[in-house]
């Protein structure tokens, strides 16, 4: 047996693709998807000093009356507040049109084209930080099959990770997101905060939330918990309390997340 | 110029050490002081069943009547709870004792000798997990200078962070640590809950989680909050609101904490 090991290559359709908004989202979805081998068509953005940034040769619009109608897939990756006013101004018939938020109705869109969708990735992005898509959830929503398929086609080329999802779900996924994400995040301000009065820096802290992302990534967070709350040790709740009684809002969140803890037993 | 290169080896002395207690610190402290070149006098642990689980050749007593008092320093990693007890049948004059404890006052130690204090490593500890003591701060608060410097010295021999703190600065931190690392879990098991009613697996938060945890490796947590509460985007955060309506101690949490990222600005 002498045969030479066989490279199987994953069959992608690839799409011509225009994308309307270019911050941090966008800007990542044109570097992506260009180099994952879509053609990207044009990119409208209003901000043109956001142009000079671009490490590719870009068709950049700042009119949407400059938009071509040659692509076959138009994203909107424009803030909430933005999409109503966007779509009003899109004529894409027989097109897919996708927007790329969380919370908002793919409805919005129906003005634009028979064939709406929601294309969500699952991340917070900067525009310095480079993005591992691979490893980043996309989320998809299609009024019909068509357009379902051919989202489902550009996710899956970019992550491994795409889940079709409806309205009801992507929402979830996003109060999920909020807590996990941002509700932690101003829990360690809170942790920062508190040593700052200190006179101690809240790196010191770092080794131990790394060590309890590490725990979730192996076992579900239900069944990592740990601390007093969870030991109801009332003593040193009482001694955390106490330490709290002068930061009143503290010393509420504190109680409350411990007695959800307690609860939760 | 052919001289070879020179390894400096920083002086740190050595010490005999014995550990009152072998749960998960304990198991830590006893293979990484020997790794480091302490001498493990002896291990106290009631349950007989975990010396069995000893990489190292160590002679453990369940008794502290067998105690021998030719060590210079003893650890007392055990529970909270348990320390006054032990505490009471020690009798170590002269020597250093130390425990572990992140919110418990020094002087619970003061009858067992004249120079106590604590040494509290900030991490959580399990049994299975090998951990790198280099990258964990050690806390640590001594009667008297003496005592200080030996618990320095020991701690410095395991961690690149030691801290000398005082008890209200101890305290402060397990609060912080509380904050930071029990709730920060508690609310990644809110997301895991909201998820799975929708059968989604908590897992697709994971990348998210890390990016948060990667941000305030580079910038404090104060500077780096999103979300729609930092955004003030009362349409989303009234959506979100909707979705937890029957959900009510969800709802509540996210309420008091959506309040007070606003409150912050």
């Amino acid at each position: 047996m002498n045969s030479k090991p066989v490279t199987r290559i994953k069959k992608i359709n690839m799409y011509k693709i225009s994308i309307i908004g270019y911050g941090n989202l966008g800007f990542h979805l044109v570097n992506h998807l260009s180099e994952t081998g879509h053609k990207i068509t044009q990119v409208f953005t209003r901000d043109k000093t956001k142009t000079r940034i671009s490490k590719n040769k870009i068709d950049f619009i700042d009119d949407l009356e400059l938009l071509r109608t040659d692509a076959d897939v138009y994203f909107l990756p424009v803030k909430d507040d933005a999409l109503k006013e966007v779509a009003k101004q899109l004529s894409l018939k027989g097109k897919i049109v996708a927007h790329c938020s969380a919370s908002v109705e793919m409805k919005v869109l129906k003005n634009c084209t028979e064939n709406f969708g929601v294309f969500y990735p699952l991340q917070s992005f900067s525009r310095e930080v480079e993005v591992d898509f691979k490893n980043i959830p996309i989320l998809i929503e299609g009024v019909n099959k068509e357009t379902s398929s051919v989202l489902n086609d550009i996710a899956a080329s970019l992550s491994n990770e795409v889940i079709e999802v409806n309205q009801e779900q992507r929402l979830a996924v996003h109060v999920a997101a909020v807590f996990a994400n941002n509700f932690s995040n101003y829990l360690f301000s809170v942790a920062e905060e508190i040593l700052k009065k200190e006179n101690i820096s809240y790196k010191i802290l770092l080794p131990l939330i790394e060590e309890t992302v590490r725990k979730v990534k192996e076992h579900a967070p239900s069944k990592s918990q740990t601390g007093p709350a969870k030991r109801e040790d009332d003593k040193t709740i009482q001694k955390h309390l106490k330490f709290l009684s002068n930061k009143k809002e503290l010393k509420n969140l504190y109680t409350i997340i411990t007695d959800q803890i307690k609860s939760k037993k």
